[in-house]
């Protein structure tokens, strides 16, 4: 049988790397892992609770496609208690995951060969899905000085339908305030491409709060999920906000794509939200993690990157030391005993000169991390 | 902002039938529920009581995006139990429900305008999924005289890239036998098309066991679910078999599209497999409620169908009646309080004149949906 043309997508890099952990570890060795990208902790106590409780109760069969009544309203009930937006309920979509939404909102908007603008250095999956959809991917360079986010000169030319940015952003943690925001989302759409807002890290912000596109426009969609902030990872829960007009051919592709995403996930996700208390006491350790982390990595020689807004994640330049980040990132994980995510992932073309440390664990773990990073770099000469 | 071409799929016209049915309900009718395909069970017992136990053991993060390899040895050995296959472990795919290896295996096998033969009548999303993602679906108009099966001779001159059929068959519940499906695959193999079997209903089957392509070929696509035999259809978890040459390209593209299947999902999957007695008595309640539909129907003047050989269906050709099955489905509900699905879900062409009736519910609805539908017809003077 053969396989599609579509189907032919990059391997991820940080694979390799968790399965050279995973084979150290098996050798009895101790691995930091700052390469993965999901929290330590799990779902909020609360969340657990509720769910052994609604088993206990009766059958999860089938929600509706667009998801439970009662947490479509809690989630945009949100949206005013976070940014002071009177958001209707009817626009929010559950999804299975901000992947489940992914596939939903390519789908809706675009059709076969359509471009789409992605910032690099960006998720990687963003690229890959667009592809195995049959959509064309455009990577927009970003600069540092624009702290690694897009703007509207870098797609101007581009004759694009959609345009996808994320804030904060993976991997670079960096953030669009509402005037850089508003300029990107005005370029879009001055060339009629469909805008699609990445939210997924909101609520994981240091200095300031991060801004959601629907302060600025309701014609975008927006992604978010339960994986970041509520610390749900392995659930597959998110969701999606989407024009009025979007939401009954956004919820037809979704009876057909997904049926409806768990039914368990979304009981879980409901009592989340109100998980306030064990949620900030995790926000608390990414707060403590990152100051860890604005001073250990410039102690380690790791000073070029621009200190992240929210998220969790540090992306540094390293091109004083390496030309190619992946050997690097191996070096650093068999001398150091650190798993580190090379920068190709993110971005094919300047991936080669920067790594990705997540401080997403323990803050014993990212203090540990931090100390033998350094020692590394010592004995190399470079700190 | 615009909508993509391949977002415009159908309406489900059963959603209007159920919310409908909610409708009356709403207004104190007691309804029938004769036209949903979801059991009326829950997950087995062992299933969540398991995964209450694992919820307060640890997080659920994210899995491989294979699945857990206990649930990708445990589906194997089924084979080896249900159909004397010895199935290597690593050919298996946990997917979100069977939605999720549809929308794998079109990636994996097709490009943008292939075309996948579908048997008609059949179920409404392979269409709708095919067309989101930009690809043809191309019906084959099954006869009678094959059960509402295709045979290859329904698709000699169709220059396809896919041939999707599914045993037992959703709406009719026919099986393909070991001869008949191997001209299937014989014929679509013989044109270079790849061959998807959905096996999706696998285990409940009354007469005799289905067979599963597994045992004609190693050269195509399973893809099966939790939904049905295991009564899970609220968790999202179903499981695909590929030839061992395709794991890696399917692997790749789940990393990217579904990161995994719901955590919570497997484990309670690999617990409900084990779950024997409460599957079987399940099973008992499926058996008595398609007696009492092969005697109740006709009595009820429905006497055009094939008995079912598995599913929870029966698939009437109500010509005799009506020209027009939506407005007789929205007649049976209002009148006799029993809803049904018109059969233009399932065959835009031919639907016009069938009705789908499920029999997944308990048998005492069953019964009572029965002597409804018969008071109904002798009013009508049909019965």
């Amino acid at each position: 049988m053969r396989v599609s043309t579509r189907s032919k997508v990059d391997p991820f890099i940080v694979m390799d790397v968790m399965e050279a952990a995973r084979r150290a570890e098996a050798e009895g060795r101790h691995i930091i892992h700052m390469e993965v990208g999901q929290p330590g902790t799990g779902a909020p106590k609360a969340a657990t609770r509720t769910l052994a409780q609604a088993m206990a109760d009766g059958p999860l069969g089938y929600t509706v496609a667009l998801g439970l009544p009662a947490l479509r309203q809690r989630i945009a009930k949100m949206y005013g208690d976070w940014h002071g937006i009177d958001l209707d309920p009817n626009r929010v979509v559950v999804t299975s995951g901000s992947s489940g939404g992914f596939i939903l909102a390519f789908t809706a908007l675009f059709d076969s060969g359509d471009r789409v603008g992605i910032g690099a250095p960006g998720y990687p999956s963003y690229r890959q899905i667009l592809h195995a959809l049959g959509l064309t991917p455009v990577d927009l360079q970003t600069s540092s000085e624009n702290r690694l986010q897009p703007t509207a000169g870098d797609f101007a030319n581009s004759d694009l339908q959609g345009l996808l940015f994320a804030s904060p952003a993976n991997p670079s943690g960096t953030m669009l305030d509402t005037s850089a925001m508003t300029k990107l989302i005005e370029g879009a759409q001055a060339q009629g491409a469909s805008v699609i807002s990445d939210e997924i890290y909101h609520g994981i912000e240091y200095e300031a709060k991060a801004v959601t596109a629907l302060s600025i426009t309701d014609e975008c969609y927006v992604i978010n999920s339960f994986s970041k902030y509520f610390s749900m990872t392995g659930w597959r829960i998110g969701w999606m906000v989407v024009p009025e007009d979007h939401v009954r051919v956004v919820e037809r592709i979704a009876q057909n794509m997904f049926i409806c995403a768990p039914h368990a996930s979304q009981v879980a996700a409901l009592a989340a939200m109100d998980a306030k208390d064990e949620l900030e006491a995790n926000m608390d350790v990414y707060r403590a993690n990152r100051a860890f982390m604005l001073d250990g990595l410039p102690k380690a020689g790791f000073a070029k990157f621009a200190p992240p807004d929210g998220a969790f994640y540090v992306y540094a330049d390293v091109s004083e030391f390496t030309e190619d980040s992946r050997s690097f990132a191996a070096d650093i994980l068999s001398e150091a005993g650190v798993a580190v995510t090379p920068g190709l992932d993110f971005d094919p073309v300047r991936g080669h000169k920067t790594l990705r440390f997540s401080y997403a664990r323990s803050s014993q773990d990212i203090t540990e991390g931090l100390a033998r990073l350094q020692a590394f770099m010592v004995r190399r000469g470079f700190a």
